[in-house]
């Protein structure tokens, strides 16, 4: 059976078996169940509980065999000892999936937690599918399936599948992803592994029309052949952003007692991540930035970077950045040096690159002619302009009081103008600026400027440092596409 | 003469000439003259000025000679070419200081500028001390004197200096700083020193006794072995923070063009940073927190850290960021792990260093038992504790409404009197949390978390990357300052 059809009843359960769910609102069972019902799961939900006859509006029953109708899913969330048993009970009732929210298997690094986990294993192969044990479930907008807790998740749907053996970083990637208008196909905490793992998942996703890009964070592969097969054979089509945890020493022993995970060494996934074009990524912040670029640069995103911003020494730190990187940042010739030396005063700025308009911002119509400058510059295939717009927002840097917004505007408006006239992606760096409590008006602010450029598809970053390591991914990731192709 | 007199006219300037003032309020001139009055300069102001009588409520002198009393500093912002005339100038009336704003020096890689910058090298022999040119000049909260723009510093002072090559980062600092609770002594923009180079300025600040810690943007010293030795005398009294900026081959080439600077090779630096104690970081988000960690940590700070968070895949990534910056991550003994034990349910926590307390936050009362615990383990110098308060501030940590800012405040408090009863320094997370434009409130309320951590001296940090990396950077500086000493 293929796998769309096999993970059907998990990612769209028309109904859901909710077992171990107590009056409790403080417990996994019931708040889980919340998250369920504030989320808006739209088939059927039947909590299963030995104790009482309803629970926040629903009717309960004491064994999911005694549910009415047919039950797709199963979330389970009793005490270890007794998962076999349920998972027994799902069978008997023809259950086809279950997300396993328990923990205490074999990441306790005791024989008796990693005996359990292993007859967890044993009883998927009779027929039903397992994710989990030790995770937070899946979100599915959907189907309207959500983790615990993930009542809050954004309803839309999105091209990005997130795959990850933790359910925190679950959580945290998909709420963090929310104000930079990442929208998800599935998010899948899997927790220890000991039925659908990494390779199963991504299997899953190479399959699925919904997921275009596929973040994965990954302490330990359980089927490390596999999942090397399976990522070379995808990763040309789909960007496959790979989060490996656990390489260092300290990191790998915390691994193995968070999802008795081994983590590896460091050179054998290097190999691969090379290898299989797969996108390395270092941290839940790099993976959110290299997401976001993907969701919007194009596949002629290349590593000679154009870069323009006020104030020499910033310029300097952006150069050092992209080299950091891996970024080229080739000096321009005569031509477009002329050029942008008719745009710009001689003293205090710079017309090499990086380009120094020698202050935070200048007037659009000059920042307009500076980007078409950079975006004919043969030697350029991607640009990364810093918009200090905190200067106005805060005050700093004074306009009359109605210019502002309209200066603002024009700044804001500029870059796709470029982008879609000369054909070059172009990044925005929008940093944060003074951040005293006082200031959190500006912040509103410049959200409301970050979703403005977002909805025009230019990707804004807070920092340089990240917008350039951003696009250094996505560069490698196309050139490496392109070889494997 | 020592430093402290001969640079006392420049930063505690009783009277002070702008020396090319307009009436234009958007030139240089204006725009200082306007940032020294918002400020408060506390000496005399003497614009000067060929054209008017008045500027800004100030009457005007055609001629720096012409001012009635005796001024001690110059700032200058007249075009390039006449800048040797009005230095002249000054040295006829006495004046003991310039700062030279104007650029269109060295930095532009032509003949004339590299001849006028000479120029004004020779003329500073003959009895007045120049910062500059290319430059925005000296901040120095205890005599009234800013940077342009800087009408909006922080008028106390503080007990950190900041030697800037570049005019943006040291405005950007003193920006950044503000709402980390970071204040100056002094901030200097020194441009292409032509004059007061990197060396004489660090000379001062080992003389300073207001400046306690110096941190330092240098694209290229001009007096590189001077400056190594001067490094070297300092580092083990006072640490001396360093962002070399320009090693790269990009950096290096935007250096050039920005102060006239040669990058330097990365071995030089190493050595140097390495033999002398002084603290490298690179780019200005780690010269803060690094500036910010040592404000607060004590010399006890050291690099075996215990690690305490909410999440497994959490304190697998906090634990692979901490061997990443060099930190120890020990893992904890029998009898450690047994006292955690009884704090924490077992299943879906860990004991084990870094401690997962299973849940993005445990109340204040098992908080405190927590840490406690981990600041007695003699294996641990230091705490790293994330406080994922966000979920309570953005309301996905449900909480009764009056709880919740009890719950808080007991957190909060927790750690500094923690630190207190067993002399462990402890650093906090503070992550931002989702940041939709509706979540605005909840970033104002982190601030002022934020600020109320400061005020215990308790540093905060929005992510564990620059937690470890504030920590390990301050444990590195005192292990080595102790060998030099």
């Amino acid at each position: 059976m293929d796998m769309l059809s096999e993970l059907r009843p998990i990612f769209y359960p028309r109904a859901l078996a909710v077992v171990g769910v107590s009056r409790d609102e403080t417990k996994f069972g019931s708040r889980f169940l919340q998250a369920l019902l504030d989320f808006g799961f739209k088939g059927k939900i039947y909590p299963v509980s030995p104790a009482g006859t309803e629970i926040l509006g629903l009717r309960t029953y004491p064994n999911v065999r005694d549910v009415p109708g047919p039950v797709d899913l199963a979330a389970i969330m009793v005490p270890a000892h007794l998962v076999p048993a349920v998972l027994e009970d799902c069978l008997a009732k023809g259950v086809k999936g279950a997300e396993v929210f328990t923990s205490g298997f074999a990441e306790t690094g005791e024989e008796r937690g990693r005996d359990l986990e292993r007859e967890l294993t044993l009883i998927a192969r009779r027929g039903i599918r397992i994710v989990g044990p030790n995770c937070f479930g899946i979100y599915c907008p959907a189907s309207g399936l959500t983790l615990l807790p993930g009542g809050d998740f954004p309803r839309e749907s999105g091209p990005v599948a997130f795959i990850s053996q933790s359910g925190g970083h679950a959580v945290e990637f998909a709420r963090e992803a929310r104000g930079r208008g990442i929208r998800f196909s599935k998010v899948i905490s899997y927790g220890n592994g000991c039925d659908l793992n990494e390779a199963d998942l991504l299997e899953y996703m190479a399959q699925d029309s919904e997921t275009k890009i596929v973040a994965m964070y990954i302490e330990g592969p359980r089927e490390g052949r596999r999942f090397a097969q399976l990522v070379r054979g995808l990763a040309p089509r789909k960007p496959v952003v790979i989060w490996k945890a656990g390489l260092t020493r300290a990191g790998g022993r915390a691994a193995h007692s968070h999802t008795a995970s081994l983590g590896g060494e460091e050179a054998v996934w290097d190999a691969l991540f090379k290898q299989a074009a797969a996108v390395p990524v270092c941290g839940l912040e790099e993976l959110a930035d290299t997401v976001l670029a993907f969701l919007h640069l194009p596949a002629s995103t290349g590593r000679r970077a154009g870069v323009v911003g006020g104030g020499g020494g910033i310029s300097v730190a952006a150069a050092d950045a992209c080299d950091r990187v891996g970024l080229d940042v080739p000096p321009f010739d005569d031509g477009v040096q002329q050029k942008l030396g008719e745009i710009l005063p001689a003293a205090g700025t710079s017309v090499r690159n990086p380009v120094d308009i020698g202050r935070p911002l200048v007037p659009p119509q000059d920042f307009e002619r500076v980007l078409e400058t950079v975006a004919s510059a043969d030697c350029v295939d991607t640009i990364i302009a810093t918009q200090a717009m905190f200067h106005v927002l805060a005050g700093t840097f004074k306009l009359p009081p109605r210019e502002g917004e309209r200066f603002l505007q024009g700044l804001i408006r500029t870059p796709a103008r470029v982008r879609d006239r000369y054909g070059k992606p172009i990044v925005i760096v929008l940093p944060v600026g003074p951040d005293e409590v006082e200031m959190v008006e500006a912040e509103e602010r410049r959200r409301e400027i970050r979703d403005q450029y977002l909805s025009m598809g230019i990707p804004p970053f807070p920092t340089l440092e990240r917008a350039a390591r951003a696009v250094a991914n996505v560069a490698t990731y196309f050139a490496r596409a392109a070889q494997a192709r």
